[in-house]
């Protein structure tokens, strides 16, 4: 399994690189984030994107945050620490990766007692974000081969790959693993209109790893579904509700619909920072809605009427009962999900890989 | 309710005059079709398509290939047609109307005695079919009102409005025949991945004619309907099996899905044409597959890896029971569907307009 890709993102000198993913597959270019701005710009601009990509880098924009304000004391370190926790935590609303980050960074700094040392606090808790998410991709990868030793042929959507990640991805992870194992493994990849990241990024990373990829727009799911050409539906998550419900890429809820019609088993992949306990049920989700343009046409050429009104929400909301289970960091769960309490992690994971 | 639309498919002077649709709704331009090449070619451009509009343009297409062809005796005009049957016929497969509609001028011409006689049935009997869909258009419209009384907020896929039929459309009949009775209507339309009908061709009639439309992803349509801010579904057909099973535009399997999900009716509208007696069921119906490069990109801009294999079908199938009803030409029907079989047209209608 080849790959030429970059790390998604990585803290380099003193500053933030990220690939930028608004110009793949055109070209894999590397953007350098030198200020909080920048970063919460990159954010909203999908240049980075993926739950657990923004949350990384969301974590790294805070200790950004520090070196720009250079604090003269702790209780001004604190108070630009809690600034900073507000702006770069709000900068997409529906993934609570990038909320979960920033609070993390911000605990961890504010231990330290001087600036300095927060910062090196802040830092230093960033690089653990990054590498936990590496680790967690890894070991949802392995759950996720385990649970799903008999399916080789496996429908995606969006991209929860190496571009949403710090590590191989989530839904993805399977994948890889499936084929760093040497197991027959092929993608079917749903384009996701209306950015396309499936047909930019997945089948882009997938060729580029040498793994076969049929590409279909999101609508071609159903009957392919249906046709019996699918084993499983694998995708990821932006935000796991308390009972299950969750937050992904629009266009995940009309997926399970299908996979339940067809009687294939639906899966979301996703590492331990996708889980809310703190939103009981998918209502409590706030959806983000995203500018009209996007649907109204394509990188700047309108294909609609230009003035034609739109509803552009970029994720929905799956109820728990269209997914078979959770292939997570800590194992393939069931709500409740009583192992991301903190230390009963692992307790309690069903499936396989207990 | 104004318009400015022009004709959709026209016999202006010895030719085919249509709207080239595959420059809306940039621009509103007549493409002028004096050859039967040429009107195979606009049918499988999709410069004219919509099931009973292809089939329009195809009858009248026969009467181009008679002309061009100028035979000698009755002989020789009876094999022309059967050519011209086959030829004009298959240029896409899946829409019954139009392998109907040549059959049927072929029929019409056959029962004259001299080729000049022949040609003009063949005219006279390409005009009935373009009148008559005008009027299956105009009573869809009604009994579509009748049934749908109380329904303001209606969800479309793709195109079936006045671009996709002689007259005001199937499914936009309903809604065109409500805004004329001055009823409060509201449209919501999806895109139609791949090549985008909703946004090009629904939005731009419907604001033409002053009507309040919305714009979604085919994606959003799940959780729009799960919001119960739609009251009901109507999409067009291009083939009603004997059973019911619907072949329509990509991306209606998943709506009826979602519909019946969130207990919202969906009902086909489709004129007799439609309808397909010989196919029993919709695995009887042939699905069209079209070019990978539809969904790699937009108007020859790539989005996707150049060569990312890719399942293209341009319709899929929806099971009769996921159908309420059809609204069409003879009333609101259910299968089987007797009113079809020639006599009995109008004996079985149920629902509104009887």
């Amino acid at each position: 399994m080849a790959s030429t890709l970059l790390s998604t993102v990585a803290w380099v000198g003193d500053g933030i690189e990220i690939i930028d993913q608004t110009r793949l597959p055109t070209s894999c270019e590397v953007l350098r984030l030198s200020t909080v701005d920048a970063a919460i710009d990159a954010i909203r601009s999908l240049a980075v994107r993926g739950a657990p990509a923004i949350g990384a880098c969301g974590a790294l924009a805070v200790v950004l945050g520090l070196d720009e304000a250079r604090p003269a004391s702790r209780a001004q370190a604190l108070a630009m620490l809690d600034d900073l926790v507000t702006r770069v935590g709000s900068a997409r609303p529906t993934a609570v990766n990038l909320s979960w980050a920033v609070r993390r960074v911000r605990d961890a700094a504010a231990h330290a007692s001087t600036p300095a040392a927060m910062r090196e606090c802040a830092l230093s808790e960033a690089q653990c974000i990054l590498d936990e998410d590496r680790e967690a991709c890894r070991r949802i990868g392995e759950y996720g081969r385990a649970e799903l030793a008999s399916a080789s042929r496996i429908l995606t959507h969006c991209n929860a790959g190496r571009l949403a990640t710090l590590g191989w991805g989530t839904a993805l992870g399977v994948v890889y693993a499936k084929a760093a194992a040497g197991e027959s493994v092929h993608v079917f990849a749903c384009e996701a209109r209306p950015l396309l990241q499936g047909a930019r990024l997945t089948a882009w990373e997938l060729m580029d790893a040498g793994i076969d990829v049929t590409l279909i727009t999101d609508s071609a799911a159903a009957p392919l579904l249906h046709s019996g050409r699918v084993d499983v539906v694998v995708v990821g998550a932006d935000r796991i509700a308390a009972n299950g419900d969750t937050a992904n890429k629009i266009g995940t809820f009309a997926l399970a619909l299908a996979a339940r019609h067809a009687g294939v088993p639906f899966y979301i992949a996703a590492p331990s920072s996708t889980f809310d306990p703190a939103s009981p049920s998918g209502d409590a989700i706030v959806i983000e809605e995203r500018p009209a343009d996007e649907v109204r046409g394509w990188q700047g050429r309108f294909v609609a009427p230009i003035d034609v009104p739109v509803w552009n929400p970029a994720f929905d909301v799956t109820p728990h009962e269209l997914v078979t289970a959770y292939i997570t960091d800590v194992g393939v769960l069931q709500p409740p999900f009583l192992e991301m309490s903190g230390a009963a992690r692992g307790a309690r994971a069903v499936g396989a890989g207990q």
